[in-house]
């Protein structure tokens, strides 16, 4: 769907900034909380925090995050799924958030709703209340920039450093082919997934899968070490090989690092009773740098999706 | 400064996207704190909160809010004090932002430079940590949308509602003018002025000034009133009447409401000795639906700034 209008008296600039938002307060429904604590003041109040508190920002952006093959629909659900699989990756679960919205005067009120009451499902599915936002304007632009607040759910935040030589690296769900499969916006965040894996003693370091593994894993490699992968037991999407799966990007899964000496039998078994649906695949370990086996693919040489370039 | 490059060596494009987040965790310095409390995980992590938070998020865009006439050092810093501005409308002090930033390949790393270091001069003038934030690309464009949160500075947190028919209109600083005389990137978010109100008892509703005082003023206006403004009272910025001080926007002043029975000279006594260089005005009060008396501006026919028209 295009965002933009032919006929500019079904464009956002008919209606006027006042009731733009009363029509915003509508499409969000439910999902957004009645003043003093969400749209309409200065700032959005919130509860106090019962603990650390985690804070993530992604945007969606037309030509570069999605196009008008994608449903509008389907764009804000993905903006904030896309958030909400960084903070599965620290183990957190979502408190609130804001949205920044800027677009083109002639973008359609219809494409407009259904960006809003897409969001709006996500954000009652994952019980995420949108608490407030600003909509700017400028030429030729449609996007959409969310900045989610959550909380731990345990004592431990867990983050990308941590992994030592030896351990192992897993990877949750398949990967590759996300955007030929329309997997990119269909995903669901790993949020159970990562809370649990955040309690688990063996867990050294993790993070999310979203410019391909080839690419993430650098993060989560510590200094003097490589990671060498089996390239057979890379977990692919349906018409997607081992390289597709490495370098394909929007995977939204978990990676992440278990110590070298744990019992993982014992953590397998314990996955597949929590998550019996969600695939878990142990890709390799991390070797000394130089100490690669011939068979391990060669991550720097493979280039999942790089920004800016 | 544009932020366009000619020579695309100068260009964001020219770095990719690990040395660009390098680059700018060097720009912003000890505005940006270390890992795992700010930059290079899939969240941040923030200490937990000590009381109601409250959060904003406000944009700036190239060619709607700033242009090759200011400086990206300026840029960066108005979008800072934007979002400030909005804080101290609800008493609240800052505790952290994030900041997603969507570039246009050809965006020079002068300008992007430029933009940073003037954050990070606002960030450690007003003790704000940059804790995270996200780079994304779209052709032709360069746009920042922070997100700001803070916390209540006592135990009110005042809003847009709350004024009764006869209660007072105040304004702080002077109106008019504000793009003409670079106050839109020079002033000073009203802060200390904004917790000081928030203490007062006679205080009723209160925001921030940014749309134009004609416009804005309907969020303070209670149903079934209109404010009656006296227009030789209105303080005017150098060069601007009272109908350019009411419209011409980008003011960054607190309007704030005072009870009707309030003793007001012992609040203006308070506030001179309080805050000796900012002015303090009444410009008329609220009153019936109807009663408007003839030498008061009919602000619905003045217009201020309309977004997405």
């Amino acid at each position: 769907m295009s965002p933009f209008a032919k006929n500019l008296r079904t464009a956002v600039c008919s209606l006027g900034e006042e009731r733009l938002i009363q029509a915003i307060r509508r499409w969000l429904g439910s999902a957004s909380p009645q003043a003093p604590f969400g749209i309409g003041d200065d700032c959005a109040v919130l509860p106090a925090s019962r603990g650390p508190q985690l804070i993530t920002v992604d945007p969606v952006i037309y030509g570069r995050h999605f196009d008008d093959a994608v449903p509008a629909r389907a764009v804000g659900a993905k903006l904030l799924k896309r958030n909400l699989s960084d903070l599965a990756a620290m183990g957190g679960r979502p408190t609130a958030a804001v949205l920044a919205l800027t677009l083109d005067r002639r973008t359609t009120l219809a494409w407009l709703e259904g960006f809003y009451r897409g969001l709006a499902a996500a954000a009652r599915q994952y019980r995420v209340p949108i608490v407030g936002g600003d909509v700017a304007q400028a030429d030729g632009v449609v996007s959409a920039s969310l900045t989610l607040l959550g909380e731990a759910t345990g004592p431990r935040v867990p983050n990308r450093r941590g992994a030592r030589v030896g351990d192992w690296i897993y990877v949750t769900g398949r990967l590759g082919g996300s955007l030929r499969l329309g997997h990119h916006f269909r995903f669901t965040p790993r949020l159970a997934e990562g809370a649990w894996l955040a309690a688990r003693k063996e867990l050294r370091a993790m993070m999310d899968v979203s410019d391909g593994l080839a690419k993430d894993l650098h993060a989560l490699t510590p200094p003097n070490a490589e990671a060498a992968l089996e390239p057979e037991k890379i977990p692919c999407r349906r018409g997607a090989d081992w390289r597709a799966a490495l370098t394909d990007g929007e995977d939204y899964e978990l990676a992440f690092v278990i110590a070298k000496n744990a019992d993982r039998d014992a953590l397998q078994r314990d996955w597949r009773r929590a998550f019996p649906r969600t695939p878990l695949t142990c890709l390799g370990r991390f070797v000394r740098r130089g100490e690669l086996p011939a068979s391990a693919p060669r991550l720097d040489e493979l280039h999942g999706y790089e920004h800016l370039r």
